[in-house]
């Protein structure tokens, strides 16, 4: 086994989840990350925890075929009625830890499961999902082939690329992200600068700025708050491409008045970015202004969990705004979607907060000699 | 896929768990067994259950890596103190239906493993084991090519082993085996020679006799019942051979007084058969007569799950006695073991129930034409 495969589960047991004895843990994961799901279960027979592993959310050939058949059982998709698994949710009540694994054999499998079915499912799903949320748990990655794929590298290629980004010194990234939370959190206003395309500023006056460093994403790699509600102005062209639902969106373009989406574009797959914003109220509202800052992260492979911590840019997600990042007297903006859409922030860019640049090009004041 | 595997997945869902809407599902089942799985989640689907799939029985190298590192962190094996998982116990304790699919990718994955250990985490899992076998279950097999190769057959050659086995009329089969199960129900007394090597009479009187036509083994196959605890005399040579904890066993023969083993011996392996019979009091005794009558099982594959239904065999277990089998009046043996072991009845040999011949060389009396 690839020492970094040991490496990894030690790091998400010991770090990201902080597992302890008698610790009932689930691990979901597909059959290609079988190493890692190995090596998890070698870290967690010594530290005395009781490890099951399900393929739930993982396992989409299955849950494909399961949808198709639930479809098909009815006569019109709005006659479906899905339970929330009672075994299941009972499952995860009892669970201390959850662990996901990203990993799969064919990044497109479910591309033919009508989308309200998939909702449908999702409405009976929620209980569990929350409940998982509510435990200490790790989304990670595996570099499987097909996940190669999709970044578009050679397996070699994104097997460095992962374990580059994930097996890093935690507590180092901590404090080196700690300096632009201390920027950030006690800030009023923040402008974002790139080339001639972007300029927008925002309030995030009582708002919480979070560091994440690869606790419930490995790998972890940001900072991030959330906009007031009504105050960001300007627009942005997000450069980087983004993929809605197995769509791919590239150029999206928002302009801001009052917080709200007031126009908007796309090189390719506009109707798709419309469809976002007219989801509900919120979506046409920043819920999330990310710094990414996971330097390991050096290139962009259609994967969110590593293209919003990439090192040099910055993220803003329209729809739901996290909870935790949301001061008391803030109003939290609620929405059914999250969608994160990237900046590049390497050249010819500036983030300015209260006045003062932060970061120029890339490089943060803290970092100059 | 196969066609075959969904005409199992349909056995199994529709005559072996009787699946019913709404039902909560548990499918254990190795990644080589996808297929079956997803064939599953077709007739779930349909049928409108609701399934989740683990490798809690069948993830055998996740597991020896738990055991192996669980028994690395201790100074002695004494130390090992394994909980129950509540999280598992929870999620089968909310599941109606249990499905175990029998494959793996190689049979003898956990043979480094101290049986010590094993035996100390078989313990804590016990209340989890007891609780599945409270539900509707099954339990199967699929022909992976690690199966296979332990059949000493092709792929091919087990598929269709496999399958022949398993997609049959089972109603047919019932009506079939019930032939002989009036004969052995209401019996006294069963006398079972073959060659000059077995003869052997018990009394079966008062306990029941069960008819097995494919819901909680996939094959069934057989008839059986428990012999009267102190009944068993005479001897017995176990001419097919069989597996204990990985190792063979062959040419058994066991010599009975008042019920006890009073001598054995063994052509191979003689020690594990001696371990097997001192692993406690009952563990002398017969706990079980079984009748093999699925003649699609035309040969011996090293797997207990079809050997013992082979057609024209009977199979005597030593130790723990089915309680469905044992009446009111009679004592049931008790053991921790129950070890299956099997004659060949096809030449020169017969079953005489009260003084009657109702098999001879293989046929059955209410066969005859």
């Amino acid at each position: 086994m690839d020492p970094r495969i040991r490496e990894h589960a030690q790091v998400i047991v010991t770090h990201s989840v902080d597992l302890r004895p008698g610790d009932n843990v689930v691990i979901d994961a597909h059959p290609v990350a079988e190493d890692l799901v190995v090596a998890l279960h070698e870290v967690i027979g010594d530290v005395g925890a009781n490890p099951i592993t399900t393929s739930k959310r993982t396992g989409k050939r299955q849950h494909r075929a399961f949808l198709r058949a639930a479809g098909a059982a009815v006569d019109a998709v709005e006659d479906l009625a899905f339970d929330t698994p009672a075994h299941e949710l009972a499952l995860i009540e009892n669970t201390d830890v959850y662990i996901a694994i990203r990993a799969g054999d064919n990044a497109t499998e479910t591309s033919d499961v009508d989308p309200e079915i998939s909702s449908a499912y999702s409405n009976a799903y929620r209980p569990i999902q929350d409940e998982r949320l509510s435990k200490r748990w790790c989304l990670t990655q595996y570099p499987a082939p097909a996940n190669a794929q999709l970044a578009e590298l050679s397996r070699e290629g994104y097997e460095n690329f992962v374990w580059d980004a994930v097996n890093k010194d935690w507590d180092a990234v901590r404090e080196f992200q700690q300096a632009m939370v201390e920027i950030l959190d006690p800030a009023d206003e923040v402008r974002i600068k790139s080339g001639d395309t972007t300029d927008v500023t925002m309030s995030v006056a009582g708002n919480h700025t979070l560091n994440d460093y690869g606790e419930r994403n490995l790998p972890g790699g940001e900072v991030f708050t959330a906009p007031v509600r009504d105050s960001v102005e300007g627009e942005v062209l997000f450069d980087l491409p983004l993929y809605h639902q197995g769509r791919e969106i590239t150029d999206a373009h928002l302009e801001f008045e009052d917080g709200e989406v007031v126009s908007h574009s796309a090189a390719k797959n506009e109707a798709v970015l419309t469809e976002v914003l007219e989801a509900d109220e919120g979506a046409r509202r920043l819920g999330e202004l990310g710094i990414g800052m996971n330097r390991d992260i050096d290139q962009f492979t259609y994967n969110m969990l590593f293209d919003e911590k990439m090192g040099d840019t910055v993220h803003m997600a329209v729809g739901r705004a996290y909870d935790d990042t949301v001061g008391e007297e803030n109003e939290t903006n609620d929405s059914a979607v999250h969608v994160d859409m990237i900046v590049d922030m390497s050249e010819d860019s500036f983030i300015e907060v209260d006045g003062e640049v932060v970061q120029r090009d890339g490089t943060f004041v803290f970092e100059d000699e």
